[in-house]
């Protein structure tokens, strides 16, 4: 596959006006905005059909004025049974959480909850594609991590084991995310390496 | 594949106490409950993964009162871009939108949204099975449409066409599901016979 990398877009360009080479680091977007920018281009090019689930939130109450859309006035976050972000790519369902960290040297577990876990485990159970994204904010380094890896440390850190994965693990066994132009986060080559 | 059905089940018994003989009609709950119920024991069955998506919710303004939880003060519902279920079976890719009517002869279009049509579209191009899950309220009959047969009606409408598919139509090329104990709404036995 050949994406456009480092051209203007028709339908897209999110780019500085009047820069010759774009500075894709530092631009103070966070994982989850540039996976939503490149999610987009997937959808509009014809490559997969990815989205970020919404927030979930228990609604208590809604107000209806005349005239005008009805205003949640009272609503609280519940915890998310599942993981951020899935869809479909090539037929097969696609499951991830995005996390970066600040830390260079290593990825705190912390970062990761059961209860994504949980989810994790009964996805890749069912034959889905599933895997979480790192980034190691510090270094502007981003990385595809297969959910089993994933499970090895989490199911060591529960028995006593280290509580965080080292980076040299990650970018020796996970798959290095390129950071492009439109495809900011462009995750779909690491699956095909790994997944096709 | 053997589900139990019309036996007590020990971690989702849903159905009224001291029945020999449960009711499944007329239980006051929504399609879309049922659908839920359904999820949740395809689930702790391990037979897929399926959740609804929480409804997308634009928040305004939150509130941080010490040591309690925060509260969303002020906060819109906005449009979702995508179907309202989505997961994984047998490594597929499944997406749906679940609609109920009350006429008898036919499914009414104004039920489906353009945005929810453009998603199926999507999810069929990219090989993901998508269908639309179609109750007959007052029949108390349910059906699996794959969504080219809904796209078909769909573009017709927007050219002139009748504004609704017969239930005759839905009836010979959907798939009847059953309704059964625990999965009230036993959607994977028409997506066994329609796509492996």
């Amino acid at each position: 596959m050949n994406y456009p990398n480092g051209k203007r877009g028709s339908s897209m360009n999110l780019a500085p006006k009047g820069k010759k080479k774009p500075d894709f680091s530092n631009r103070g977007m966070t994982l989850e905005e540039d996976i939503n920018v490149t999610n987009e281009y997937y959808l509009q090019a014809g490559i997969a059909v990815v989205h970020k689930k919404p927030t979930p939130v228990q609604i208590v109450n809604v107000d209806y004025p005349k005239r005008s859309a009805a205003v949640i006035k009272e609503a609280y976050f519940k915890q998310a049974s599942t993981t951020d972000f899935n869809g479909v790519y090539r037929g097969k369902y696609i499951d991830f959480e995005a996390k970066e960290t600040k830390n260079k040297t290593s990825f705190p577990l912390s970062n990761v909850h059961q209860h994504q876990i949980d989810h994790m485990k009964e996805v890749h159970k069912h034959g889905g594609i599933s895997f979480l994204i790192i980034k190691f904010t510090p270094l502007d380094e981003v990385f595809l991590l297969p959910s089993p890896l994933l499970f090895q440390y989490w199911d060591d850190q529960m028995n006593g084991g280290r509580k965080s994965i080292p980076y040299t693990y990650v970018e020796k066994e996970g798959m290095r995310i390129p950071l492009h132009y439109q495809a900011r986060v462009h995750y779909i080559t690491a699956i095909d390496k790994l997944y096709f």
